[in-house]
């Protein structure tokens, strides 16, 4: 239940990422609402589509569309507002991405994935979303080049996957992915951590 | 049988209007081709991933990649000639358009989707085309920012899910939603309607 | 074997071709490692998820996803001397573009794709790669307008398509095929062959 609910927080925090980059991309509110719709479940259907569960559960379900349309409509009309509270949803930003690796690892052992696939499938659907968002835009994903987040994405996905491995308790150990990869993503971007980038000597 | 030749005719207006655009980027006779075909099969083989359908019925019928590869080298010799035509290609555009929504929900219908997810579909059929496009040549789909053109799409493939449920005969609301779908675009061209952007009070 | 190997080589170049443009991005070290993981087995992965097979074979086979991986972290470290290798990167991202043709298009006749189907499956199999790295870094795809890349790809699918429905044994249509694609690609390279553009007049 407790997960259910952290599923929905995840899709509004995506969906409301990309409605806010369509906004900045002055785009019409059905525009706007794409770009978040989009955004919010397009993680999952990446995953199913990898999966092979069709169609998507996010194309299925009023709630997980419901969420994200809806989060994309409020945006586009409290912006404003919503610019003030960047921090608050670079928050949510990262719960949802934690609990995205997590339970997308679990969806994919559950389908009968095996621990690789698994962990990609998971990281995937954390990070899919937020892909599809900039390609959409035009934009080169900001993932790429300096946002310590993919990581954090196949930490929390390795962690169901080695937990199931070891006989943990599914509902345990997606709390415990999502927590540490929402917190070391929260950690990265307070301390500003960030990765090597080559040495490009003649330039 | 006149629903197999619009679908026929969609896919060739599709197909030309990513042709125009990849001669426009004066793309070799191959990648004016690639972006016609993907264009113009495109939607339906996003349609068919997300229903699970393999391989995507568009990669297995030579009528239907036969009509996307011939209208692209068609459309490469006669562009000259195509470019006086622009507002006949619109209205193919927008009778495929209409047509991809309405076919693409019966589709899904048929698969098993629920209602949901059977609009969805649809209406990614419909467009899904057109962003394919529009990501190859690197531009922001035009559908994001200007045009009137996913309302119309949501609204054929909801009337065709509409229709089915209350137990309208299957090519009725093919039909209804085709036309309702099209024409809604096509005055929506016409009058240049629009819907609001975002307010954005401080730049 | 000798197949697998040659799989394995494809995967690397395609690898190196992907990780080399995140360097010239000045991607980090992980977002050099997404490209070049994606570019190594994105068309694998196109492969699969248009066939049905889930989850995708490079997501669960280490050797695969793991020759990409380590490949692009290797470019990372080494680039600078690999800058002088681009020659053989390229006559080794031709062996892998004339590999993934065949081996895809044989892969589809085994899941029971038609003709046609495995044609275009195997032909997207070697572009995909490709495709999806230039898109995710914001690109117009290379072989849309100056490579002679998707002639060949399609022409060593053809080759195992048409040699399956004349009963000639798979790894000899494989290898074939192989030969074929990759030789055209490289003299095609070699003799700067290009395909014509459209005729603009006035502009």
């Amino acid at each position: 239940m407790l997960l259910k609910i952290l599923e929905l927080v995840g899709i509004a925090a995506f969906a409301a990422s990309g409605a806010l980059v369509g906004v900045t991309k002055r785009f019409d509110i059905f525009g706007v609402c794409v770009v978040g719709v989009f955004t919010g479940i397009g993680g999952g259907i990446v995953r199913d589509v990898l999966l092979g569960t069709h169609p998507p559960t996010s194309l299925t379900s009023w709630p997980l569309f419901g969420t994200a349309a809806v989060t994309s409509v409020v945006v586009f009309f409290v912006h404003s507002t919503l610019g003030k509270l960047r921090r608050e949803i670079l928050v949510l930003d990262a719960l949802g991405m934690g609990l995205f690796a997590s339970t997308g690892a679990a969806i994919a052992l559950d389908a009968g994935a095996g621990p690789l696939a698994s962990t990609l499938v998971g990281a995937t659907a954390a990070i899919g979303g937020g892909i599809l968002r900039d390609v959409l835009v035009n934009e080169v994903p900001l993932l790429l080049h300096r946002d310590f987040y993919a990581i954090p994405a196949l930490l929390g996905a390795t962690i169901v996957v080695a937990g199931s491995s070891v006989g943990l308790a599914g509902n345990t150990a997606l709390m415990i992915g999502t927590v540490v990869a929402s917190t070391v993503r929260l950690v990265a971007m307070w301390r500003n951590w960030s990765l090597p980038g080559p040495r490009l000597p003649r330039e």
